[in-house]
């Protein structure tokens, strides 16, 4: 088993054995570009490691060591040697970026006798014992845990930090390190570079299943037997004075798209120092007044490695002494929007083809596209109060959170800090928006901002923290923790309170690549929506059709929902049919202004699924305002409510059930239904109408509420005299309903699953109550995914299957849809369309999202 | 296709074609006993009759036709006849018998002409023309449905009944009635006997479908498809003076099962005024003074009817001017107690074989027998008030209602009333127990009562109802309507108020037939306890385990739940470990009493089910009793509460998801189970313990729990040094669980399942809501049974199935049994008998209903 692999042995088509990171340095080696010598050693060994209770192999240990030294034999340099002596960077890098969930050293190598060397070499004692003061540091907090504010502690006794320390002070530091370092592990610190090194690939290889990238791993789907590669490449130093630097560039701007290059960079300093944001970083443009030569090097290699790889780049690199090397190449984190523009681009500029775009994009970042933002006449009324960097576009308002663990305090958060670290991963996770005080656009904050597509904005100099009051100044401004503010993360700006945002149009790129997907779809993508004026914006959004009419939502204004509760009130049917009247006018007009605004395309309506109880009203005033509406006593508003209690709602008297005790809310629906189509149709725009039935558990049920049905559309049509046509199809979300579709289907015309009641039943799980244990369930990996979210393939999937296969057995042209949640979500549109399903039908939001999944999966057929 | 069978064409095995009193007829003809002529129109007439949209086809009529001319030779008498005409009766008569729900109508053949010939040939004109009034009057009403008030408004113009009008009035009666029937139908009443009687037969073909027939139907589980059979036969009058008579009697008593002669008559009457109830009989014996020949005539022939038949007969009889005549024989009703010692001591008698005596019981009727009695301890104080007829046993306490339409007003309610109509036979079901003014031991509401098992008391003249003032007078004491009353069935005494009832022993005869049914049943039977109390009770009931201890029944006792209440309310772990510690000690004993108990029986212990919020408390007192108790403020209930609060529990953070996210209470009950057993054994009673994990839905679920429990097991069975055997199984009842039952197979040493929440969650009904909507389900033909009482083949049995195929495939000898409410239910144990489970599990008093069920299906076999 081959566990080492020199730079010039690899290449970028070894990702998944030698990590992103590994695959690059290997690659860019071998096109000749100047990377600093190394050898990465695998994912697989990672996975070994892990197998055998975290050791490394006598096998790996032979070609760690053969790797090094052949490492030395290249760079001429060695381990420990007093006059030239080797320095390497020991850093994690997954198959799939991760960053900063894993550990990194730098400097190893620093001992007692190397310092000196150094120091020498460097013409420096100061930066060489800093260094080594750094390395003890770095290391006793990696592989030995040792607490990194111990040694903050001690060094404030010296200075404030390394920068403003006396060459003096710092021997006197560095001792301190050491008598800690035995204090806290037991153990002198380790002066072998070859002891260093092993422990330091052990650490790395450790830190695969820290907490944070654990989590990471579980907040984007990537499987946790990846392993991580660990490349250990020898030290260039960017902090050698005026002459040396280190940045990060972009080879296009990953906040717009733009074909410009773009980044930072700091003179006299290390990477990590750029990414930690500890120091605001310099635009990158200002490099070519500072260093023209090694400017135009940079542009000339970023350029070609863009077209090497057609994908932007995001370049770490390092000037040691006037000399460029280039420590990282990988392709660039970018907004959704904005990978849908260089998407688009490439195409155009001939770089990709059509397929590699659509491919390029991940479906639910497209969700993220159609985010909300502050128009111009929302912004009138709103208060600017400070400015920052505008690190990840959308526009949100929320309550200031200053301590991340207590982000689920509030609905919508504004998580305000410092500066962000991995641990606030889940914190940014489950934020609204993010706002810090230090830190440039390729900060932690922004890059995992931008990852999740959250509102960011770094390094607002406007913004001060007082952690102790528990209160934030932003420019005049104090807010307490709790307080609301808005951020617009595409321009930077703060703004005081709730700023009402509204949904944005999109770009011309974005019409551009969904009609390069929608080139590549057969499958029908359909919308939930129950009014024209969603419905307008779904079709704007790509809907072919409503997939799911939610009839009772109609009935929620307040005129409304007053005849609604005349209904459920009246004590007899008469009664009830008069004030089922008055709602069906409403419901008419509704359905005309939905058929004209589809136009001909299919409407699926969903008769009332909403048990009456939800009607009714929850409030003392709000049943006193009923009952006088209604002219009844209290009382009775009262007994009514307490009739219609039930223990458990989801499994109680709602769906089609209302129906068979109560005919005549169907038949009322109906009746609106086919009138307004009629109306419609005499106009000269088409309808296409499919009506269904929620919650059928039984082929009678379906039978005795279909018949009543079709008996009112035959009439209103035959006395009409004009040709409409109708289709009669059923939910599937119950199990029964699922076991039994073979018989089901012998009257359905089609089949639309409701995968949300259908989960809650099948795992038995409440989603309004599950989330008190699903949490654990996750977490415990008895769960590897919310099954409200994917779909649940062994459980609810093998139902579905059921249900799929057994209806068409009755009826082999049986239409197939899905209304659910699911419809959105790409992990289960790839069942659905395994299954054959016909169409599709999601939020308006998703619908995007559900297009590109179709596409792809089409293609990746 | 033959249609009509005279009664020499017929035989006692033709039941299904001819009925049950149409067959009995044909043997008794056969046989040689007094039956007058007739011929019987087959059920499978009727069928077609209701097939061909309620007509008689030309095949049947030519075939009545031809029988009546048959018939007409055998008597000699002519339909319509001057001199010598032909009078018959048209009765009803089911394959299984259907008291009183359907329609029948005597005197047949009457009209203005043969009335005189009656008047001439029975020496009165007075009985002829009261005969004649009669017919029009069930004619009317039968055949044309014309309201009886009508009549009876009619009557009461001239006299209060029949018996007290003059021959003069009668005349003007008899036109009165027809001017009645031509208002009331545009149509003269008909002249010829043989439109009278084509009429008559469909008329009670009709009544077939009649609702309280179909609802009997359904109660009783009798199919739809069975039809009636028409039986078409001689009129004989018992009202023709001192020596003609008619009356009821049983080969045995049907109220003691006793090996003596029992019946009612009466001298001077039809059949319709024993069992309408109206005058109250004579006891048959007493008919040996006033008619001795014919007494030892119907002695004799009863007893060879008995030993004919090899069953308990209920005859009816009709003596005609010193004549004996047989109208009927069927198998007697009898209460279930009854049935049994009839059935055990015919096989002692030699009568009937052992295999007969167990498949001749109803296995749901011996729930029935363990019905309570009032002990003479709970009868000191008891105040009695009254006495009737002990027309059906059972010791029973209700809230008096007197309208059987709201007989759902009350939990538990008396129906009071002056006599039952089979209209009332819906109130009857749903009364605890039935109180009449009139009527006998045989009346209507005796008989049914019986027939359901539900205590009754008929002919009380202690009891006088004041309808309008809704009142009711029990001998001195005036009640009214809601009042508490007792009533004891089997000695017919009436009490005051409530009196406790406790639970009756069972009779030797009780003991012999259970010991029968054992011989020939091999599942095992268990019971669902969780006292060692009910677990006496159980055992003694023939119990052979426990099938499902439900652990959280044990915390509800006051100082207990005190404890569980600290801890749900404590913040910490180790708080909650203290206050789990004090339960374990209640716990634990608790199993040392069962395990003792069980003596070597197998214990299935389920743990913690029930999720949290159902220990804390609902009222405001109780909730400060518990915050003082706790010593923590109000408040910290209230929100404990709030955040325990659930939409739908049933789909809650309940059963092993507790555990999941509180291991310590799991782990507490594995300590409380194991140190039991522990002690138990080392006093050397044999322990069998079998331990369930409910709500299972996933393997990796059921292993992250198994490992915990297990590790604690086998540590303190090391500890004692002893030898202790246990299996680890798991609830199914959760759809998941059974779609995943091969993975959590190889785990799980057994299954048992929850059918109550997998018939929830399989049809999304919640059983505490469903009963809104089940009834409109159930009488719409939606359902055919209720799914919560018998369980469901085609949904809930088919993931039965699967999850038993599923786990069997992994783990082919893998323990299956059943803990749900349909353990005890014969229909469902028949599902389970075929899917070959190891045992069923039901609450005590269902246990010999599931023994004698399981001995039945292995005698089919």
């Amino acid at each position: 088993m081959k566990y080492v692999y020199q730079f010039n042995e690899g290449s970028k088509e070894l990702k998944d054995l030698l990590g992103g990171k590994g695959a690059n340095l290997a690659e860019m080696t071998k096109i000749g570009l100047p990377v600093p010598q190394g050898f990465t050693i695998t994912t697989q060994a990672c996975n070994d490691y892990h197998q055998v209770n975290r050791g490394l192999t006598g096998d790996m240990l032979e070609q760690i060591l053969s790797g090094i030294d052949n490492f030395e034999e290249l760079t001429g340099k060695k381990f420990g040697d007093n006059m030239n002596p080797l320095f390497v960077s020991v850093r994690s890098g997954a198959a799939i970026s991760m960053p900063g969930m894993m550990d990194t050293i730098l400097n190893l190598g620093l001992n007692d006798e190397t310092v000196d060397a150094l120091a020498r070499k460097t013409n420096s004692a100061q930066f060489a014992y800093a260094s080594y003061a750094r390395f003890i540091e770095m290391y006793a907090n990696v592989v030995c845990k040792v607490p990194k504010y111990l040694f903050d502690v001690i060094l404030r006794r010296y200075a404030k930090d390394y920068n403003e320390i006396t060459l003096e002070q710092l021997l006197d530091l560095i001792s301190d390190y050491k008598l800690l370092f035995i204090e806290e592990t037991g153990l002198v610190f380790p002066r072998d570079p070859l002891e260093q090194c092993k422990n330091a690939i052990k650490a790395v290889f450790d830190s695969w299943n820290n907490e944070r990238a654990v989590i990471y791993r579980r907040l984007n789907d990537i499987p946790n037997d990846l392993g991580t590669a660990v490349t250990v490449q020898e030290m260039v130093f960017g902090n050698l004075g005026k002459t040396s630097g280190t940045g990060v560039l972009f080879t296009r701007n990953p906040a717009t798209g733009e074909n410009d290059i773009y980044g930072e960079y700091l003179i006299d300093a290390q990477g990590e120092d750029v990414v930690a944001g500890i120091r605001t970083p310099n635009e990158i443009s200002t490099l070519k007044d500072v260093m023209p030569t090694i400017f135009d090097e940079l542009i000339k290699t970023a350029k070609m490695l863009e077209n090497y790889y057609r994908d932007i780049q995001d370049i770490e690199f390092t000037i040691e002494d006037k000399k460029l090397f280039l420590l990282q190449t990988r392709n660039g984190k970018r907004t959704p929007f904005v990978g849908v523009k260089i998407a688009v681009d490439m195409v155009e500029e001939g770089l990709i083809t059509e397929e590699e775009a659509i491919m390029r994009i991940k479906p639910e970042s497209l969700n993220q596209i159609l985010f909300p933002t502050f128009t111009k006449e929302t912004l009138k009324n709103a208060k600017r109060i400070g400015l920052g960097l505008p690190a990840s576009p959308g526009c949100v308002s929320g309550q200031i959170c200053l301590n991340p663990k207590e982000i689920n305090k509030y609905e919508e958060s504004i998580l305000v800090t410092l500066e962000t670290t991995p641990e606030d991963i889940e914190a940014m996770h489950c934020s609204s928006g993010i706002l810090t005080c230090r830190g440039g656009m390729t900060s932690h904050a922004a890059v995992v901002a931008r990852g999740m597509g959250k509102s960011c904005i770094t390094g607002s100099h406007d913004v001060e923290i007082d952690l102790s009051a528990q209160k934030v100044r932003i420019g005049s401004i104090e807010f307490n923790e709790g307080d609301s503010i808005s951020i617009d993360g595409s321009t930077g700006k703060i703004y005081q309170g709730v700023v009402k945002a509204s949904s944005s149009g999109f770009s011309t790129e974005f019409t551009k690549f969904m009609d390069m997907v929608d080139k590549h779809r057969t499958t029908e993508v359909r919308t939930n929506v129950d009014s024209a004026k969603d419905l307008e914006k779904a079709i704007m959004l790509g809907a072919q059709g409503i997939g799911l009419c939610r009839t009772e939502h109609m009935f929620f204004m307040e005129e409304r929902i007053n005849h609604i509760r005349e209904m459920i009130i009246s004590s007899s049917t008469k009664e009830r049919k008069i004030a089922l009247d008055k709602l069906k006018n409403y419901q008419k007009s509704d359905f005309i202004d939905i058929f004209k605004t589809l136009d001909g395309r299919p409407l699926n309506v969903r008769l009332l699924d909403a048990p009456l109880h939800e009607f009714l009203p929850r409030e003392e005033l709000e049943k006193q305002k009923v009952a006088s509406s209604l002219n009844v006593s209290i009382n009775i508003i009262e007994k009514r409510i307490q009739e219609l209690h039930e223990f458990n709602p989801m499994l109680g008297h709602r769906g089609c059930r209302l129906a068979i005790t109560y005919p005549e809310i169907y038949k009322m629906q109906a009746n609106a239904i086919i009138e307004a189509a009629i109306e419609v149709q005499k106009q000269g725009i088409d309808v296409n109408l499919e009506v269904m039935l929620p919650l059928i558990i039984d082929l009678k049920e379906f039978q005795v509420l279909k018949v009543d049905l079709e008996k009112i559309f035959f009439t209103k049509i035959e006395e009409s005299g004009i040709k409409i046509d109708y289709k009669f199809g059923t939910m599937i979300e119950m199990v029964r309903g699922c076991l039994l579709a073979d018989e089901i289907a012998t009257e359905a015309d089609y089949f639309s699953f409701g995968t949300n009641d259908l989960t809650q039943v099948t795992f038995g799980f409440s989603r309004d109550d599950s989330v008190k244990y699903t949490d654990e369930y996750l977490k415990k990996g008895i769960l590897e995914y919310d099954p409200f979210k994917s779909i649940d393939r062994k459980g609810v999937g093998a139902l579905i299957e059921t249900a799929c296969q057994l209806g068409r057995e009755t009826k082999p042209e049986l239409k197939i849809g899905i209304c659910g949640e699911h419809g959105g979500d790409p992990k289960s549109i790839k069942l659905f369309s395994e299954l054959g399903f016909d169409y599709v039908s999601c939020s308006p939001f998703r619908i995007p999202t559900a297009r590109l999944t179709l596409a792809q999966l089409e293609l990746e057929k």
